[in-house]
């Protein structure tokens, strides 16, 4: 069994993004050396996710709508008496899920034809990190 | 470390439904020969989820009133001027996540007694596929 | 490659609770003996779930607060035609997601450092139980 392992920075612009991770993921797989087995895309953070969806700007911006429409931002959430404003984006990242398992296949991220690999972030504009994990031979 | 890895087709005969998967998830283990290990069970599609709940035809009907209510068919979402008409799935399909993992013990998916896997259908009446993979030894 | 499986019970005294579970997984890790690999940390009932988020009193108050605003308790669920009465358990765990996978590397759990490991009761005042698995090296 082989193991490999690396980690990604992302530092977003904007306070909500997706930033398409595919081809990083591809890298990845490609150093590891692995050819069958999975590797683990994992956000190390509390207020940010991983989503494996389309690369279609309607859906990417109606995923964030969706999410904003039932964790809005800017509510009166207990977590800001810490002086936190970022209540939402804790309750956006329950909704996505911080982390997906992508099937490693003859060599390739076993992906459907439109599945790609999104890191989310819900409150950004500072480093954030995402470890990925290779375990197969 | 073993891995062995098979596609499940599924085309279902309504638009949004629960397909009761386990007993695939069991014959493609028997095939694996695995014992000790881990199954990934995971939607190739953007549109299609798996659930690990109780097969109680309530409950499973309850899922589905819950993610329409949440995420309605019909409405006027951005991914729409593609000409696509299920917006919808996609954030229902966030919300279900599209795939688990099944611990295999003592060569048996090690689940609780009330656990049964389900394919989830959000966008269906075509052919979906499933990867499940199987790793361990 | 090798295994290593416990399973952990808990016994809420109230119907809806975070229990803090890391020290359990830290725990686990040290008796696999593996340094390199995955741990899926699965809840084997079909009202409870896993979450990784921050260990602040407030977001999990938050949390539990959105998760009953989401899928109330007390409301006519067809499930409860069963003689049920936990139908937004179900959906709650459906939101929640039952399982999550934590990376091992160099013989720790490689967690952000505001990631805490979580078992999320919804339907609790009786023995449930956790899976998790140990895969790697």
């Amino acid at each position: 069994m082989r193991s490999y392992t690396e980690y990604l920075w992302f530092n977003t612009s904007e306070r909500r993004a997706f930033v398409n991770m595919t081809s990083d993921c591809e890298r990845i797989l490609e150093a590891s050396g692995i050819t069958e087995g999975m590797m683990l895309v994992s956000a190390m953070h509390i207020t940010a996710g991983v989503w494996v969806n389309d690369n279609e700007s309607g859906i990417l911006q109606d995923a964030m709508d969706f999410l904003e429409r039932l964790a809005p931002f800017g509510r009166d959430y207990r977590h800001h008496r810490t002086g936190e404003d970022n209540g939402d984006a804790h309750l956006k990242n329950l909704l996505t899920h911080h982390q997906v398992i992508i099937p490693i296949t003859n060599g390739k991220l076993d992906l459907g034809p439109w599945q790609t690999i999104f890191y989310a972030e819900f409150d950004g504009k500072r480093r954030k990190r995402v470890v990925v994990k290779v375990l197969g031979e």
